[in-house]
This record gives structure tokens, C-alpha cells and sequence, in this order.
């Protein structure tokens, strides 16, 4: 499929807050947080997630004109209905313009990119911008010091049109719902509606079993990736630059350390920004594109797992 | 784009809510209730929303094989994370098969079915199950009559496929932010959090201005009716079927008294289920299909609006 990523923007906010001060808030040391999850900082948003992902696409979209659809691909919404993607609209000034959200929690980006891609193919759109944005921070249970610990707030955002001189060369996805009670926040919808007497206080806050999801998620991610690199005929040397899910320290290295790739063709700001949630592979993608660590050509591969527990990987020639 | 809707099912809980009983909870009469809404009567729910939508797509599916992509399409999830379709999934025993969300509440379906039109015709995928699944009785604020009074629940799943012999043949969607707050859940977010010392109960119900929505939907539906129409070389004749959004008795009757639409061309199910959110609109079609109102070959028009406020007409040759 012949798109291709004309433009990305993203909005980190300015408040920083260090593993020392979150060591306060979790009744751990600081070096505990940095050898468990590998976040020296992260940062914390006083705007809504509508506002951070408006900041994110105006940064992407700049000077030129709308896009002809707006896709919130974000894990947790501002609020039940409507659907996040309508404040975006609204902040960015673009009433009428259809919107609507996708959601996969920490994978909504790589979801969104495929479903762009399939409208933008079959001639349904031509400029689609697909915002993430999360506040995880606001779902932090400090009562569980490593996911609380992991959680920082961000947003980004890519304008992708069709091109033929870039492609999206392959997607794959894959969920595994005997993982489905791995990462959750139980409130929010109609299980733990505060109607419920069986609703409790720790229903409305993030909850992950670190350790399951990682044992599960190791194994399918690398079977994922052989499968792949195998169907498209290439190796691993012919990926030139690799942008995971930050999930966490742990789940970044396992790319070289299990993965078969050298460290320096793997992003990695989970010290700096914690684990972004749905915004994380988009940050880091924005994030390369200005270090310059991804060029016009290369053959970039986006990839991760989020609550369900899902896997996906997008392989692109950006 | 060339898919075809192969299979329908839908589930319709077995306990009915008279507009008698209602008028109890919300201190209006029945006459009040049936003249306002044109709601007989509802179906509530006593199982949650994926084991509803889980209950459709096995009716959809029959003794069928499995689908290669489920899309959840629902207005209000199960939980915050995972999204609602790892659950669906779940209870129908897929694991393994890519499973996400799409929200645009009441528009869902017909977002996701665009969606799933654009990787079949992209070649993404061959058998796509859609799943919408609601229980707006568990957001229903009795402080709030009217909206109290239109909402049921039911759940409702198609499956779709690559076929020569059906079509998608346009597809229209607008959304009007400056309506985004015409209909609200402000709970369930990061806006009104439980965190948040401004929420209030009311923010985890449902709140609708029924007559700014009717008012400004009722403009943005015609015209999308007239150009749609127009951009085909179709004329209101051509249409065999119309599949409205059951938003109320008013809403579906506008189609015929301003739209130019006979009425026995228009679905109308609201008397006995209500608004059902997402599900309204794949239940009719799973409904019209069951009474043979619709016909392989016939022009149908699924069209309606949703809180944002989005406006969207999908035209198939069935």
C-alpha cells in the first residue's frame, strides 16, 4: 500500500517529574524505579488529552491545510461520549471534518496507521492525521509501585497521503485474550459502573502484571518478527531502524538482546518519558524523524504489544 | 468497493421494560413517555456488553468458520483497557484472531464499516466480523426523562467479505464539533475522573439535548441525503431500503415527513427496543433481513447521527 508519512508532529509537557520524586509517591527508592522500569523521568500534562493531542497534530499538520480525517488512536478517552477524536476536532478548529476513534489500547497508533493505509488504498481519503495522546498519569495506583511507576503523559501525531514513493510493506496483529486480565483499568465502562456496589476505588487506576505480560508477550513478539522478516524475504539487517512499544526498559532491550537487533537501530526514550501509553510509538517515531535517525527509504519497523494482550508490528519503506 | 454483508445476527435480551414501568422511574406518564419518544418498550440487559455482542456474532456466525479481523463498534466499552473486542473474543474462543475498537457511539457501525470496506478492497483482510454491542440502560439518569426514556439495550453483528455481486457505493461522514456538547457521558475519562474533585454522579450517566441535537441533525441529514443522492445520479426512488439510526420516533419520522422517503421504506424498530446506541443501526439491518424487507440487489441506505455530532449515510447494494 502505497502511503506514505508526509508529516509528524508531538507535544510532551513541560513539567518534568524525576524517579526521586516518584519514589516519594510509591514508598520505593529511586534506584528501585530506574532497575525495574528504566524511567529517569517522566513528564505530567495539566491540559486534557483533547488539548495535548491538538498541540501534536498542529505541530504536525504546521502552515497546510486540514486533513479530510481525523483518527483519535489513543488508549484511554477524555470522556465516554463523545469520542475523543471530536475536542481534537474542535481544538484544532476543524468542525466538520469527520472524526472518530480507534482504540487498542498501547497498539491504537499501529491500528489507526492500517485502517489509514486501507482507506487511503482503496481512494476513500487522501489526508488522514492520527493523533495519540495519553494522560496515564491521571491512572496511576500508586499502591503498585511498578506500573505506577512506568506511566508518563504525551502526544503525537502523522499526517500519512498517498505516495508512491513510500509503502507500508506489511501489518500484522495478532491478540491474545487469555492475556485479556494481564493490563487493565476495570472502571470506565459498564463492568465497574460506579452504579455497582462490587465498584472499588482501584477499578478507575491502571493494574498490570509486569511479569505475565512480559513472559507472554516475549515469546509472541519474537515469533511475530521471524514470521514477518520470513514473508517479506528479508533479514534483520535489512531493517534499518526500529521504533517499539517503550513498554518498559526490560521490553526494549529484549529487541537486541532476544530480537537479534543492535541496540543502535532501536529507539529507546523510555528514561526520559516512561511508558506513553498509546502515544509512545508515535512519540518515538517523531522523535527519530528529528534526531535524524530515520531517512527517506529506510525500512522502518514499528512495533509492540498492548492490553488484550496484543501484538502488532508494521513494517514500513518510509 | 466490492464487499458484501454475508451473515447478520443480533441478540435482543429477553427482559422487556414497558414504557409503564418506566414512567415509575422518571415520574412521567406513559402517555408522556410514548408521545415524547415513541418507546412501547426496551430490552435491559443482565449480562454485560461483550457477552451481548459475543451472543449476536455467534447468530451471525452460525456453524460457520471464523472471521480474520474483529472490529468492536460499540458506544460505550465493558472497561477502560482492554477494549471491548478482547472480550467479545474471548467469549466466542478466537484467540489469536487481531481484535480492536472503533467508536464514534451511535455511528460506530457504520465507521466500522467503512473501515472493514477499505482493507477488504485494500486486501487485508477477507471475512471481517463487526460487532455492535449496548447497554445504554446502564447509563440511563432518571433526573433526565427523556433521554431516561428512549435508551435499551441490544447488541447486533454482521460479518463481511469480498464479493462482486454487492457493493459499497458511497459513503458520507461529517462531524460538527460545535455540537459536541449536544450529547455527553463526562465520566469514564481523564476529564471526570473519580479523582477529579469537580465530578459529579450525574457526569457517569447520559445527557442529551434532544432538541439541539434534532435541530441541527435534522439540517446536516438532509443535506447529506440530497448530495449523496446527487454525487450517484440516484433519486429518492432509486433507494429500496432505508436503515435509519433508531435516535427516536421524530428522528426516523423526519425521514419520511421531510426527507421525501415513503414510510414503508423506512426501518423502524424505536416502539419496541428503543434507542439501542450503537446497536440500533446493525439490528434493524439484522431485523429488515429477517423480515425480508431487504433483497440481494436492493439500493439500501443506512444513515444517521451520533453524539459529537456526526453525521454519516452509508449506500450499499445489498
Amino acid at each position: 500500500m502505497n502511503i506514505r508519512i508526509t508529516n509528524c508532529g508531538h507535544y510532551v509537557p513541560s513539567t518534568i517529574e524525576t524517579a526521586l520524586e516518584v519514589s516519594k509517591k510509591i514508598n520505593k527508592s529511586e534506584d528501585w524505579i530506574i532497575s525495574r522500569t528504566g524511567v529517569r523521568e517522566r513528564r505530567i500534562s495539566d491540559i486534557d488529552v483533547d488539548e495535548m493531542g491538538a498541540i501534536a497534530a498542529q505541530n504536525a499538520i504546521k502552515d497546510s491545510y486540514p486533513p479530510d480525517l481525523i483518527i483519535n488512536a489513543s488508549g484511554v478517552p477524555k470522556q465516554t461520549i463523545p469520542d475523543t477524536s471530536v475536542f481534537i476536532q474542535k481544538a484544532l478548529g476543524y468542525n466538520g471534518i469527520p472524526s472518530f476513534s480507534v482504540h487498542s489500547t498501547c497498539l491504537s497508533f499501529l491500528t489507526a496507521f492500517h485502517i489509514a493505509a486501507g482507506l487511503i488504498e482503496s481512494k476513500q481519503y487522501k489526508r488522514i492525521l492520527i493523533v495519540s495522546s495519553d494522560r496515564g498519569s491521571i491512572g496511576r495506583n500508586f499502591n503498585e509501585p511498578e506500573s505506577a511507576a512506568l506511566l508518563g503523559d504525551a502526544a503525537a501525531a502523522v499526517i500519512l497521503e498517498p505516495d508512491s514513493s513510500s509503502e507500508l510493506i506489511s501489518y500484522k496483529m495478532e491478540t491474545w485474550s487469555d492475556g485479556a486480565s494481564f493490563t487493565q483499568v476495570k472502571g470506565g465502562g459498564t463492568y465497574r459502573h460506579p452504579d455497582n456496589p462490587k465498584t472499588i476505588s482501584a477499578d478507575h487506576y491502571f493494574t498490570m502484571s509486569g511479569p505475565k505480560v512480559y513472559k507472554m508477550a516475549r515469546k509472541k513478539v519474537y515469533h511475530m518478527i521471524q514470521v514477518i522478516l520470513k514473508e517479506n524475504n528479508l533479514t534483520t539487517d535489512d531493517i534499518d531502524f526500529i521504533i517499539p512499544h517503550q513498554a518498559s526498559e526490560t521490553a526494549i532491550k529484549a529487541y537486541s538482546k532476544f530480537g537479534g537487533f543492535p541496540e543502535s537501530k532501536i529507539m529507546n526514550i523510555i528514561g526520559q518519558y516512561g511508558n506513553c501509553v498509546s502515544a509512545s510509538i508515535p512519540l518515538a517515531l517523531s522523535i527519530a524523524i528529528e534526531r535524524k535517525k530515520i531517512h527517506r527509504g529506510n525500512i522502518v519497523m514499528m512495533i509492540g504489544t498492548g492490553a488484550g494482550l496484543s501484538v502488532a508490528c508494521t513494517l514500513i519503506k518510509f
